[in-house]
């Protein structure tokens, strides 16, 4: 394996493995810094995660939650950016193997993020959609829409009602946000755009395995969405667990049993690991186990920050939530750390400042949690909106966002239900279709 | 095969195939009438094709140039939409066969426009990029793009240039407007991004088997689009014909050899004609050979219209111009004459109004020419952007586009320039990726 052709300086190399929120910070605040920062993503782009699952229900298109990371830094000299995937690390060489090469590392961080977590669960994992990614998404748009096609040439009600159903596993914020908009389009989209079907017959079901919803929040929080989701006909089942699935039917760990061609995972995530890491510093949740300053355990020059970080400190037990603000304060506090390094200063340790947390559940609706602030509905909806739009990268990508959600206000609409390229599920056999006389 | 189901009615079935323009303005034109209107297109959506080549070069995004077809029929409850391929007419049967199941009609209109005409050089169609749908355009952005992270690792100048280099092969609007892009791109878009590559390196070649481009217009308009390409430094190669292409290399008529990793086709296009039609009327180009009525020749309830038809008339005995005007003003006339034929009245023979023709040439640069009026320049300019904001399907899309054009006037940008889904060429062997020691 040939090394990957990047200028030659004198400056250490600081290596940062994913251009999500910690990887971006930390890049950002490396600017004039006399290092060489080189980013790999085996994406050119940065993706806003938190506003994916509007991709895959149809509110938002694809380009304005992404944004091209060597926009962000056109103007960082000491910036180079590399389209890779990160295969293997080589602590003894320094060395990171990449789907392009080699490449030296003074300084290493890891700042991978994290991905679906099915829990071992095979079956499901086959059938499942996923939402960690722009084309995920955009798969799951794809078979919401097709599976509508579709179930006008079903012939019989339990396939149409297979077709029309969605099955929504994990209650988290994610899990909400995506059964409030799913309701929304149940609501005010579907029922124009297919006349002939009864959408009545379309049930949208949301599963937890816990007791209450939004976990990570209070009490209060988690009532008020299980409220909100059911003013939008979304049936809520709590201290439920999915079982199996076989592309047909979900199974519970109750008798009920729900026929749905589209189950939507967001039950769990876990870190993202890259090989070459010694077995025993990964821990709970696939995550890596660092100190106070984002230092690996047992490595003095590989970091790792954000989802893919599990620092264990008295107020964090089981590690920081797994949520943009932590990668975020992480990356800019180590770019400060790694300059303390090269200047041999001491090194500060990490202290997360907790920003609240938030969710929305359709239009004029959300929950709203800032330290003891706790505010539910239209206000706190409102503060969702603004939060959002300013943490979008590029003001082009802020314009465009808010040009889509205005329209889709007034409009009672979700403009983007477009099929481009149609899913096809893996490792099903495709069914021949067989349709009524008329 | 079995039948599609659809809803039973007495009115006769209208069974249109293609949403393109010519097809959305006759099942616009047939609502509140005594008809059932049937339409199947492949993609649930339409497309704006004029527009394709700024998704292409990263300037919109699809979503803006596409518009969800049940949305614009959501008001027309004579309109039922079934997304589906047509397979083959069996005109002694009244019965279109499907990708979804058999369809019987009372009237077939085939406005299945037009393909990529490759005039059967084979090692072309194989290697080429064409442009006349949205998944091709966005294969086209993600290459370009590509071809620019590779350039960052070719091992000598050859292969780096070649990776670089951009043929576009015919000097209509599409090719002229195309280069233009393409221009715009090499000057303002990738120094910032690249700044590690010479983009100097980077030629940018339009080729034409004339002796003048847009041979649709006016001497004037193609001498005045060559100025104009040649500000934004694309070599403009008249009188020549592409005769191999490599994958690699381009090989002309002429001496002149050009390397390239992309090879952007837009030389022409041909009528895509439906398996089942007399050979006999499908003519030059492969467009079917209709009567003034849109009456395909020899049947008296199958029609053609726009791209696929070709109405031989004084005034055009090559047919008329492949473009949307046309396909507007037959699919309106076409309702009509539906609705005189059910009535047994006299029908009307088409007469095309000609709009005038128009291409831009990157910011500021257009031509323009209505009748006998022409202009070039910055006027034309605005004028082209006001006809194709106007021409958009839908109040979002427009508003959309609009955004995405001032935000990249003012900041000389194309803010798109996301690979969502890599590229990748069919029939080549991969090749390792061999780079230099640094």
């Amino acid at each position: 394996m040939q090394k990957v052709p990047l200028p030659q300086t004198n400056n250490p190399r600081v290596v940062i493995i994913g251009g999500g929120f910690g990887g971006i910070e930390l890049a950002k605040k490396l600017k004039k810094k006399a290092v060489q920062v080189v980013m790999i993503d085996r994406n050119n782009f940065h993706t806003f995660q938190p506003l994916l699952y509007q991709v895959a229900t149809a509110g938002l298109e694809p380009d304005s939650i992404a944004y091209p990371l060597r926009k962000i830094f056109k103007r960082q000299s000491n910036f180079h950016f590399r389209m890779a995937e990160a295969q293997q690390i080589i602590p003894e060489e320094n060395t990171l193997l990449t789907s392009i090469g080699k490449i030296r590392y003074d300084y290493l961080v890891i700042a991978t993020g994290s991905t679906t977590n099915f829990f071992g669960l095979k079956e499901i994992e086959e059938q499942a959609m996923p939402m960690k990614s722009v084309t995920e998404a955009l798969d799951l748009r794809s078979l919401l829409l097709q599976n509508f096609e579709n179930a006008l040439l079903a012939k019989s009600v339990e396939e149409r009602e297979a077709l029309m159903n969605v099955v929504v596993v994990g209650g988290g914020p994610t899990g909400v946000e995506t059964a409030g908009a799913l309701g929304e389009l149940k609501e005010n989209v579907l029922p124009q755009d297919y006349p002939e079907l009864d959408v009545r017959q379309m049930q949208i079901h949301l599963i937890e395995a816990a007791g209450n919803l939004l976990n990570g929040m209070s009490e209060i929080s988690g009532k008020k969405a299980v409220d909100f989701l059911k003013k939008f006909d979304v049936h809520v089942w709590l201290n439920t667990a999915v079982k199996h699935y076989d592309g047909q039917m979900v199974y519970t760990n109750t008798e009920h049993q729900i026929p749905t061609n589209t189950l939507i995972w967001s039950a769990g995530v876990k870190g993202a690991v890259v090989e070459g890491i010694d077995a025993n510093v990964i821990g709970r949740g696939n995550r890596i186990l660092v100190n106070e300053f984002n230092q690996v355990k047992g490595y003095s020059n590989i970091f790792a920050v954000g989802d893919v970080a599990a620092m264990l400190t008295e107020k964090a037990p089981k590690g920081h939530p797994m949520v943009a603000p932590v990668a975020i304060q992480q990356g800019q506090l180590l770019a400060k750390n790694i300059v303390c390094l090269l200047q041999n200063k001491p090194l500060k340790a990490f202290q997360y400042k907790d920003k609240g947390s938030m969710a929305t559940v359709g239009r004029n609706r959300a929950v709203v949690e800032v330290g003891k602030f706790k505010t539910q509905g239209f206000f706190a909806w409102y503060m969702w909106m603004a939060v959002h739009l300013m943490s979008l990268v590029g003001f082009r990508n802020k314009l465009v966002t808010l040009v889509n959600w205005m329209w889709s206000y007034f409009n009672y609409d979700k403009g983007i239900r477009l099929i481009i390229r149609p899913f096809k599920r893996k490792k099903t056999e495709e069914k021949e279709v067989v349709m009524d006389e008329v």
